[in-house]
């Protein structure tokens, strides 16, 4: 560990003055929260003086290198007492958290957003507010720190969480709590916010777990303390940093603690406490300052914590030319051995050479490993013996995994991928949504990708699961049609830096009908697969395993037929119109194919125009026995045709 | 109880072959997978003995009565297993469940799917495979149970649950099963087939929880057995009917049981055994009958159990007639009074005047009961000691709650409904669907449905729902513009017997744009508002908040403007050709707009039509500041027909 420094030494011998500290974390939350007339003040006056112990005694930061690498990492999971950070943010000195930024909480433009908005230089690691979501992703990014610290022992930090009532409740803490205490993730510390009150009244209401056993049933050690006693909080910490597994610290305390009249009351939870509330809790803590003061002498004291950031090289996960070559051979062999396989299958192959030469890649699956085809071997299995493996069995955890993949995703050094399948992207779809918020690159494989699934039926056949994952803003789904495309889907992902994807992919086997290209034709989203001999007079789009049938369809119709490859319509929305309006913009009949609903399709075939995909859930039966059933087949795309032509 | 017939009494002294009687079931589910070439055999040769157990000693069950209302509820949450249920359902004697139909296990039209799909009359209580959603699915039954029974305490019935390992894993059972002990379900049986295995290999590799210890902290009682054993079996089960919190018994099994190479083993999880696999297990087990027989005397054991049901009266749901003169009502109220009111609060006003009448109606919140305005205080609040109140604070447990009302309204006799923020709408999603598929009228009140909701920033502002909710098959999504679409949307939703409701509010208030009329416009989906005078020269689309947005617009255009508001674009697209094309296919200019993404509107506006909308994550400032800047404003549709117009 390099972490303590002389200055940090320094802080620690000061004569820190935790109880004022801690009040000048509560005044400014009180008074951001009155002024923005909106928000959430009890919890920050709540957990002041945990916080106060945390960053003035353990926590490894350093305002002026916010981004150090082997920084510990602070995740608010509870992100509605978010002025609890923007507070700390100011008093330890983030240049980008001014004083201003507090005034304008919640305005537009301010970084003092209502719940945190990741911006690391401003010490906001991961954005918060969706509950659970915090405590999921901090537990990917303490196996981030166990996996890059097995390959470089000089990584070596801690990951701290705040959370709720709120983010105990919620399903995904128990997946990710329960995968952490699996993998034994000692250097994660949850300081857990028992204050008895949740947004409807008191907790007991409708939460009465036994919360210590609970972790202790997933091997995590379990401390309770009060809450507002500095010594039991440190001390608490001190021995949660020496287990073997993770810790859960439960610390009673008094949601707006201070407050003369709605201290532990559900009042203080999402409201202002208004002015005279506001007074009455200046006195009973004893702080005379006005509103948005901080004296000298307590910020100096904010101001001398910290830690001196090493010198540590950013985390280089620009990988494109790295890629490149493997890519281009792989769409070389594809093009030239035309293997019949589903793309779940190429997608394998890819990364059976890409994982090994690209050592951030971390994958896993969600208990469907042989179903996903996302392991590679020879690149090891993590487990708690081995944090060196780069495969992670997450078990039966879909939405615990995409949250901790946005964990890793964030810690930096490691470009997640795992699998599922595309049905239970559901079950992961708010993680997946603040992945896209957040800006991160995690890569979801999603195979089963339609009816073509087959007999497992309509509970495991996605149908509108395209259409509702292309409506997330910055989410790029893909949906190859060969191996061909499957590479370069591959590559585009690997290379969106600032965007998650899914990589839609198929079951069963297809055919390969790619050739080889230098460019990356799957770049522009969608591009002439086959092109009509001068003006077409029909188009067909496809994406996947229906740009088969498109090309088979194509060749039964009596007319100048353009097919039309459709592997990532959120790209295809990006191009320039010029390049946008030739594939769509002509006289000729359109037909849209993809064993999906129809939403989505509109913008490109028109409102009129034919669909052949599915209007209603799907069926157990032989996946080709279904394509005949709900009429997705090159037969009727060609009836479908006729019938325009006449 | 009425429950204990001459029959079941005949039953229970018959001298039953229960090791027989398990291997018909074993026999069955190896041959049906074998036959269909795909399924999952491990499970209910693992679980046979218990089954066998459970419906001998103690199911309450009349397959010539399948929907008997107080029957015990059996779900087998591990859906994977299905034909463990097939099997018990044929040989039971439940009519629609024939031999034929075993041996069409997984074929197109079978009611033998991959996994179950709901049929009461042949058994099938509940669809599952997705995990985790049968045990929830199963809590909201047992509450149902208690909820009637504190009416009519005749009502009185266990509600039984086979669970897999990965039904454990998932969050969803964590926010179930924790409610479920906060409310004391005693009458909630779930045996878990603790088997070691799961589809990646040993279930260790990524689930070490002490899942006793876990089930104990949510204040369930526990118990361990041999899940081989039929005599602890039948203890085990005997001493949790007769406790008072809900009740978990953990039993060891053997996965693929009687395989000789591939019992214990993850290859008996998902595939057929193969004829020698199969050959070996017979011998094993003693079972020397061919594939898919079974011998009289086993057969009549089977058939022998049961009992007779008791002469109820189903539940009637059917209160249509009772809601149409209150919403008339309401209607007039609202379009005299012209109230400036949230939808989420016109909501509140409808439900305080419905839920008193109708008896069947259960509400609740995640957490947000003061936001979502779903209360109606003089119902009563339900808890472990007032089963009689009809509001249920589910916690921050979104999922399990949308679980839990499939559930109870599978149960029948209740018709639920619940909030919580849209945004949240993607955690509840899986069951969301699953509510869709399998046709049952569950209410979803959703409120802050827009970047309307202000401050609390882009994490709980919902831009892509409305499209993915919109997208999801026999799910019905309302946005209702004022209190009158509001009373109006209220009472289609009601009225939808075989479909759940998305019912979309804002947080912000809107003025009453609607007069009265006895018609139910929304029931239309879509319907002119404010029509021009004579044939449109610009028709204006718009939905909820954005419907005044585009009145106000109208007034400020120079041409013949229309505006049609949009409260339900599921219901618009069933509407009869001549209906939809009245609206949309005409020469005028058309504008969609809704504060959310584009996705979904082309197909009433064009793709080449103006959008006003979203198309990015929202940002946290005050919900008027937001509607400029994203450009959502009366102004902005104005330019934008003014640049068309020329």
């Amino acid at each position: 560990m390099t972490s303590v420094t002389a200055k940090a030494e320094t802080a620690k011998n000061l004569n820190l003055d935790l109880k004022q500290m801690a009040n000048a974390i509560r005044a400014l939350s009180m008074d951001a929260v009155q002024k923005a007339n909106s928000g959430h003040p009890g919890m920050p006056m709540g957990m002041a003086d945990v916080a106060t112990v945390l960053y003035s005694k353990f926590l490894k930061f350093d305002p002026k290198h916010p981004e150090w690498p082997n920084r510990d990492r602070f995740i608010l999971s509870a992100g509605h007492g978010s002025m609890l950070l923007y507070a700390i943010n100011y008093l330890t000195g983030y240049e980008k958290m001014t004083l201003e930024q507090i005034k304008n909480f919640r305005q537009l433009g301010a970084i003092t957003a209502g719940h945190p908005e990741v911006e690391p230089d401003a010490g906001i690691e991961t954005t918060t507010g969706p509950l659970g979501q915090g405590i999921a992703t901090a537990v990917g990014m303490a196996l981030a720190e166990r996996m890059l610290n097995a390959r470089d022992s000089s990584v070596d930090h801690f990951t701290y969480v705040i959370a709720s009532d709120g983010d105990m409740m919620e399903g995904i803490s128990h997946e990710a709590c329960s995968l952490a205490g699996h993998l034994a993730l000692g250097k994660l510390i949850v300081l857990y916010d028992d204050n008895g009150i949740c947004i409807d009244g008191k907790t007991d209401m409708s939460f009465t777990d036994d919360t210590p056993k609970r972790f202790e049933s997933y091997g995590w050690d379990v401390q309770t303390v009060d809450g507002h006693n500095f010594e039991q909080i440190e001390k608490a910490i001190a021995k949660a940093q020496k287990t073997k597994t993770p810790s859960l610290i439960c610390c009673k305390t008094h949601i707006g603690y201070g407050a003369p009249t709605k201290q532990d009351s559900a009042s203080s939870h999402g409201s202002p406490l208004g002015a005279e509330e506001i007074a009455g809790a200046r006195k009973n803590l004893g702080w005379p300052h006005g509103p948005f003061e901080v004296p000298d002498d307590i910020l100096s004291m904010w101001r001398s914590l910290g830690h001196k950031a090493t010198n540590e090289k950013p985390y280089n996960d620009d990988v494109a030319k790295t890629i490149a070559p493997i890519v281009a051979q792989l769409k070389k062999d594809f093009a030239s051995e035309k293997p019949k396989l589903a793309t779940r299958q190429t997608s394998g192959k890819v990364l059976e050479k890409l994982v090994p030469a690209v050592v951030q890649m971390v994958g896993g699956s969600a208990d469907l490993t042989g179903s996903n085809n996302t392991i590679v071997k020879e690149c090891g299995i993590l487990s708690k013996s081995n944090y060196a493996g780069r495969y992670i069995h997450y078990g039966v955890r879909e939405h615990g995994m995409a949250a901790m993949m946005n964990g890793m995703a964030l810690h930096g050094g490691i470009i997640p991928y795992s699998g599922t399948f595309l049905q239970f992207a559901d079950y992961s779809r708010p993680a997946i949504r603040l992945g896209a918020l957040m800006k991160q690159r995690v890569i979801h494989v999603m195979t089963h990708d339609s009816i073509g699934l087959g007999e497992d039926g309509p509970t495991h056949q996605p149908v509108e699961h395209l259409a509702a994952l292309r409506a997330i803003p910055n989410l790029y789904v893909f949906r190859p049609c060969d191996g061909v495309e499957t590479a370069e889907c591959w590559e585009l992902a690997i290379n969106l830096q600032n965007s998650p994807s899914i990589m839609a992919l198929t079951r069963q086997g297809l055919p390969t009908l790619r050739g080889d290209s230098k460019e990356n034709l799957c770049a522009r989203g969608a591009y002439i697969l086959k092109d009509s001999d001068g003006e077409p007079e029909v188009t067909l789009f496809a994406s996947g395993s229906e740009v088969s049938i498109a090309v088979e369809a194509a060749e039964k119709i009596d007319a100048k037929v353009r097919v039309v490859s459709v592997p990532c319509m959120d790209l295809f929305f990006e191009q320039d119109s010029e390049y946008f309006q030739s594939l769509i913009c002509n006289k000729s009949i359109k037909v849209g194919i993809e064993a999906a609903v129809r939403q989505g399709w509109d913008r490109i075939i028109g409102g009129h125009a034919t669909f052949i995909g599915m209007d209603s859930f799907g069926a157990s039966a032989p996946a080709e026995t279904l394509y005949k059933h709900f009429g997705i087949t090159a037969e009727a795309v060609v009836e479908a045709v006729k019938k325009k032509l006449k």
